[in-house]
């Protein structure tokens, strides 16, 4: 079969009965750092959803503990001692804090043994700029007043510390491929709030860097953010075998600005809580702005919601395979 | 003098110490019934800031309450009886909800009599989608959930909404034009949410209705959106004289994708916080990429934050009438 590739971001996660089912017992930093725990929830969305690719179950902000800093699940992710000062930035540990996610490095190993061939494994790592974004504010931000005032007005500050994580990002995902992860995504979740010129003077050339580094894997790798639609084409130039846009941007429109980049995408997530027919009409949109061109990887936008059906996750698995089947 | 002309969004707001001591001892809600305290505020601005106009004091959320809703600020707004069935539309008024808004057209007034031709004074109201959305979700919201669940699934209901909405929002404007307003601003601060085919399809007519409707006024409209990149062309098609753009995009980008239109925009609020000399950098990336041609009216990518130093607001008004004087 021909047919266009499908998985989901956060595909396991709350909007599974078995996921939830877990979590009663396991707290999310339990459930990451056993690898037996990590490697079931990786496959719950497997065995269920007609999917073509399963997704190491970990969090974007694992490298943070091993670099120093203390993170707590409340039911958010927060950082009890964010990074402010240009003592804060020297205290952090040097990549060697990879070493230190054997964890994950055990669940990659695990998952590809009980995963037997049957879809192959996508390792991920939070972008530099979203890891760091949170490390300086400490939890989720409305205005990203601190980091954007760290870029600014300390822009050595901010560069000592963006060479730290992208450093450690590069080591933790070499460590994902080396363990048998098939493919690397780099999530960069937070971007959308910069300016274009933001972006290019104080994100791109360290996401650029990892990029780069991780290039040497051999394995593919899946550059994604949300709200680059003012920077596509600068974001793209920053590496990656494949872009994923979120889903501000027509899906045509972004494979005309990124000429012959495979791309991933792009469904709003939202839509997922629609009636089977809204839905499905929402999914051929995507499907025919692509135009029947091949390099795509049908995905939402951003990730699953917690309240999702996950009857119309596996509704929409269905559709893409038969809309694109030839 | 021939300089770029300066406003800020929220330039009347919590970052000025005089509206602060105001706010001690009236809420929003009062400031905003309350012509002469609305005219007060609209002026605090104007008698410290070198800028170019005033915009009305108010909240776009005003007319929600003439239409039947319940509006409470603890501090940001929450509408106590939102949106979300067939009854609920039907049991909110008409357009004729705009005429019990009379303390905003005698507050456009009275500010008219103060201004006394020293600046002209902009009038303004939420687009109907951003009003739309708060009267269904009631409140802020992080994913837009109900609201695009309406859309999808009760297209016709959601037509019925904004039908009602686009009404009082077009008479409200309206009114504050015959009133004395010297421009009108239409605020779609949540449209960036939006993929371009929901915009287009749920989102466009009622505001493209609008548009028309206050163009007979006489007055220069101002269609101001954030996020609207994915669209921007759309966006700039349902009308309005001037097209008002966030920082997410580079203003020679936006100028080139809107032809002769004229721009409003376009720096981050957030670097209002930064250093003098970033901060007038910023600044003068705006001018230059606006690359001297005129249409050009200097603002902010979204309103002015509560704890922004005053003193960075006025510098960064001189700064382009400088950077700009010929």
């Amino acid at each position: 079969m021909d047919a266009t590739p499908v998985w989901f971001m956060r595909q396991a996660g709350r909007y599974m009965a078995e996921y939830r089912e877990l979590r009663k017992k396991h707290s999310i930093l339990e459930l990451a750092k056993t690898p037996a725990l990590a490697c079931e929830v990786t496959l719950q969305p497997i065995r269920r959803l007609p999917i073509d690719a399963a997704i190491l179950f970990a969090d974007i902000l694992l490298p943070v503990e091993p670099l120093g800093l203390k993170l707590r699940f409340a039911p958010g992710p927060s950082i009890l001692n964010p990074v402010r000062t240009d003592q804060d930035v020297a205290r952090l540990r040097d990549k060697t804090a990879a070493a230190d996610l054997g964890f994950v490095y055990d669940a990659v190993r695990l998952i590809r043994r009980e995963l037997a061939g049957k879809v192959p494994l996508i390792g991920f790592a939070g972008a530099p700029y979203t890891v760091a974004s949170y490390m300086v504010e400490g939890g989720p931000s409305k205005n990203y007043q601190r980091v954007k005032a760290m870029m600014t007005d300390r822009p050595d500050l901010w560069d000592k510390l963006m060479r730290k994580v992208r450093q450690v990002t590069a080591a933790y995902l070499q460590a994902q491929a080396a363990a048998g992860a098939q493919a690397l995504q780099l999530f960069d979740s937070w971007i959308g709030d910069l300016s274009p010129e933001q972006y290019r003077r104080f994100v791109r050339p360290h996401s650029a860097w990892v990029l780069k580094e991780i290039s040497q894997c051999g394995v593919p790798v899946i550059s994604f953010g949300t709200g680059t639609n003012g920077f596509l084409e600068d974001f793209a130039e920053a590496g990656g075998d494949v872009v994923g846009v979120d889903w501000r941007i027509d899906l045509d429109a972004a494979r005309k600005r990124l000429g012959k980049r495979p791309v991933q995408g792009n469904l709003d997530p939202v839509l997922l809580f629609s009636n089977k027919k809204a839905l499905k009409s929402a999914v051929k949109n995507v499907v025919d702005r692509n135009g029947g061109r091949k390099g795509h990887i049908f995905n939402l936008g951003h990730g699953i919601l917690p309240q999702t059906p996950v009857e119309n996750v596996e509704a929409v698995a269905d559709w893409v395979h038969e809309m694109t089947s030839r």
